[in-house]
């Protein structure tokens, strides 16, 4: 994955400024992982998020404006992920998807989970038998169009 | 995607028996998409649950012990799957990858969310502006060993 | 493409009775490509529009049932599809996918054009340097939900 | 996709200027989608169009002549973007390729809905319920030659 | 490739009768390419070409029918085929498909070259040194209309 | 395609002295397409072609030793070009491949039409209904050895 | 890959007399690798040679036919084969394709060994520290024709 | 594919001074293929070997280095190589891999051909109808252990 | 992956008879991997091996001669496996190949591991902290050969 | 494989003290193939073992920060490595991926190895008919959640 210019600057200045994502979600008032989208600019910040981003980070100014432009999303390399920790979503998309699809379906009727009007969190659970990732991923139900 | 033989006879017989998941789940003891899971051979009942499973569905008894032997999992075609549905899925992983993977090792270190050792919810949450699907996962959090 | 064998059944009986699609449009009360897709199990009927595709088509009644099942959809084979007049479409989003891209954000912002909340329609227009073939995709616009 | 060296010229200047597609589909007499193509280097212009568009950016002169050479075509990347945006119209063509071909031929025959004699366009269609997109898309038929 | 059963009774028959695609020139009225292209189901004969192809190879009358249908087309398995005759081709394209383009280009402008109001003859061209094979395709230009 | 520096030059300057492909033709006693061929280091000049070529189009003479050595031939990106000129000819190999192969070996037996003892020309036909591009390849039959 | 139904009769039936192909070298007065070739309905046998593999093999005369129709050639899957023995000649293209390509056309000029007028032999080298495989190509070089 | 800096600086030399391959396997006592495949970095040479070959294209004696260290293997793009000569040996494998894999293994028992322990030799054959490629390779045969 | 047949009667067989692959180890005096991979027909039994296989599955003893017979290895679909168990080897691969390929060079210079004269053991290893897989790849190692 | 600049610097260093991974294994207390994984930037080095790394090898201290970000891991290129050493490891689990499942499965249940929780060491053992490479993968086995 070719990570942009703009996220390596970004990246780098907060490793210097020892600033956390979940700080910066305390500063900008907007999800740590929202933030870190818009850091590898798969999410548009508006212009004030993008000064605040800028601004905290120390970095000139003129940066703000790139972070506003609505980006060409999604670039991961190759098409089927080989990093560990994200190939684990795309497994379990091959080994639930067919079963998550019924259970949708059969609440929700033909239709999809939004990936647009769509959150995501993650929570650290601890626990004594090793601390949990809970991903949290939450999106409107679109049922199909009958037209 | 081909779906197995044993798959086709437990949804046919769900369907004309009228029963849901969520009904399976209060039967089983066992969340529906987990349930949905054995359905189509991603995931492994031990013998008991596969009994109450074919016997609840009015199956023939010996299709049981099919549902106790650990199945070759993941099977969607083609490997990015078409189904819009179970792409959003795919589409979450490439738009959110990065971010989750730094956010992840911000909050935990270098180690991955259990793929295994895993369970995942699907809730409805209830919405004037249109009903939400939340999808919850929850992975032990692996850190890597060093040696 | 492996067509669904009811997917045979319908366009084989269809053609037998000698019934276009713009006549289902007029039985049914739905647009012609929407049925067409109902054909090829790419969308849900309700039970009293399966029944009315079935009972108008002269096939026996047991097959409706199939047509209000949820779908596995998208299934054309290879992933480029080599038909010439699917093909075109592909060319259409590789050619013109940038430009449009430019042209709705510019219009909406950060966003997508909905292909759940969505209608496509086929219309004939006459032309004597040669007919033009119409269509026309209405999906509702769907900004990115910040969080 | 890397995007060409020029591209981004004229997309900086615009942005610069404040310019919009719409406001240039006013200036050329040109559709703003046609505009966007070009300067994604995916549809040719004339040498007064390229010099009305490098003039209206107030980039200079020598850039014009660039645009009236028939430039390579399609050039997304990966092969299936994953864009959301633009994979949608992916999405529109594993979903709606088949019935779309079965509309189009009951209606015309065998041939293919011509993506050279083509044109496109955007409209945004207000509606309280949320605006819509709608994207025209209109080529001649072209019938296949028998010899 | 998966030969359609219909082209595997249609080549039977024709290698049982002992005709040549020639002699079905003659017969027919039409060119020899075309007629091996209804055989593999990528051309559409009208009625009375798919009744005298019929008639001709002595096969049952109700097969006729099949030819009259609009067929799904392009069916090399895999992608680039391994055949070496029609690998050929695929090799032409990749070594001179960019000189080709330029040299269309300063003759004919911005545009391409149809390959559905298109012909297709082979001849053979005897040479002391050894026979050739010209191949000659023949599609009107159609240039890229602006909008 | 990442289009060779040499590549460039040649076409650049060819630009820039407003010479034809079909100009270069005449002055070199050589095809167009081939000439174009080796523009696209896709064919091998000898020291005077290559010298000939040089000097026409006004570049610095030690320029003209690179055309003369064997390239590394084919080189479309994506394996299956999305340009649409180009694309047509992978098209045509996907619908006519097979007839084409039965009616060539129909006439010559098994074995294959050369892509290297091969020529191939382009011609403008002049047509009222819209020019037409023929494209002739020929290529000399070579039957399979047996041994 | 999927084996044609009348090569594993062929193997079978060898299998069963217990013939080598060795042996049917010297039945046929061909080599035993294009022997094998024809089993594998990768090469194609004249009508006399057809005959004497089905009689030597003791089939039903009719089979002898279907050698006799030069066949769809190459057929590995998947398109870079798994099978080790097969593997290691993928693997020496990978590794000694670009010197041999230099050796060649340092040899030859720029041209290729055809795969056609060709000949390809094994022989067993026996060697105290292991046997030895040879595997002998031989193809006539075909210089790049210019036109 | 890309050629390492090392390669091209080899070759350029060899070039400039205008000695082949063969006369390096004179110098060198090593055979021509094998020193092509050092120059592509696909075999290691040694420390004198190195030397020998450095010196011999009057280069800066610390680029003999690098060629004593053992590569990165393999590495033609795309997978299928799309050049002329190099595929053909592709479409060996696909053609003749199958019954290469039966006749080896009637002489020889289930094992393969190592690619590693083996050689591989250019000749060229003189012939009135044309000179003739034949290649030599020779590995030694590993049979399948079993433990 | 299709399973072959045979494979599918053996382990049908040996889930009925409750046999283990251990406790055929200690009846075949050959390792359980190994064992295994002849019913995956990976690899290849003599006749005695194969004879007490049947019989010990208490199978009709016709069915031995098949896992005599070389068999085409390597078959798991799709390239990269989908099943987590088997993936986490390609995951292995990836992350560590490099690494293993420099140490393995490091302490025997350039060549590789074998894969063929090659043996491969799976242990458990007892621990409170949860029991390990171990597994114990072996292979000769095989240097290149320089010529 | 696009190697990382620290990667290129690590290595240069390594070769230029003469330091094998062996040396480094005694001076970090950490195994050489961990070692490795650290200079090709898949494992995570704590901050002193980043120092020592740095310092052994004699390279500017502000290098070490980079060793201890947790890196984006697996990234051979193409996805089926053709380098013969790291492709023999693709081929273990081509051939031997079900067996060693099915083993690995009776002997602990529906789970996998892990391959984060995981150590892999590299044995040279000394054997007169050649040495021999030992590969040895121990992982926690983790059993499947049901939820």
């Amino acid at each position: 994955m070719a990570i942009a210019q703009i996220t390596q600057k970004l990246l780098t200045a907060k490793k210097e400024k020892g600033i956390t994502f979940q700080e910066l979600e305390t500063i900008l008032g907007r999800d740590e992982v929202w933030i870190a989208s818009v850091f590898y600019r798969q999410a548009t910040a508006d212009e004030s998020e993008a000064k605040k981003i800028i601004e905290t980070l120390g970095l000139p100014s003129e940066l703000a404006q790139e972070l506003t432009i609505p980006p060409l999303k999604g670039s991961l390399e190759p098409v089927i992920p080989t990093d560990p920790l994200i190939y684990r979503f795309y497994e379990i998309m091959q080994v639930y998807g067919m079963p998550l699809k019924d259970v949708i379906q059969e609440k929700f009727g033909d239709g999809i989970m939004s990936a647009i009007d769509f959150t995501l969190d993650v929570e650290k659970i601890e626990d004594v038998k090793g601390d949990r990732v809970q991903v949290i991923m939450c999106g409107k139900f679109l049922p199909y169009k009958k037209w």
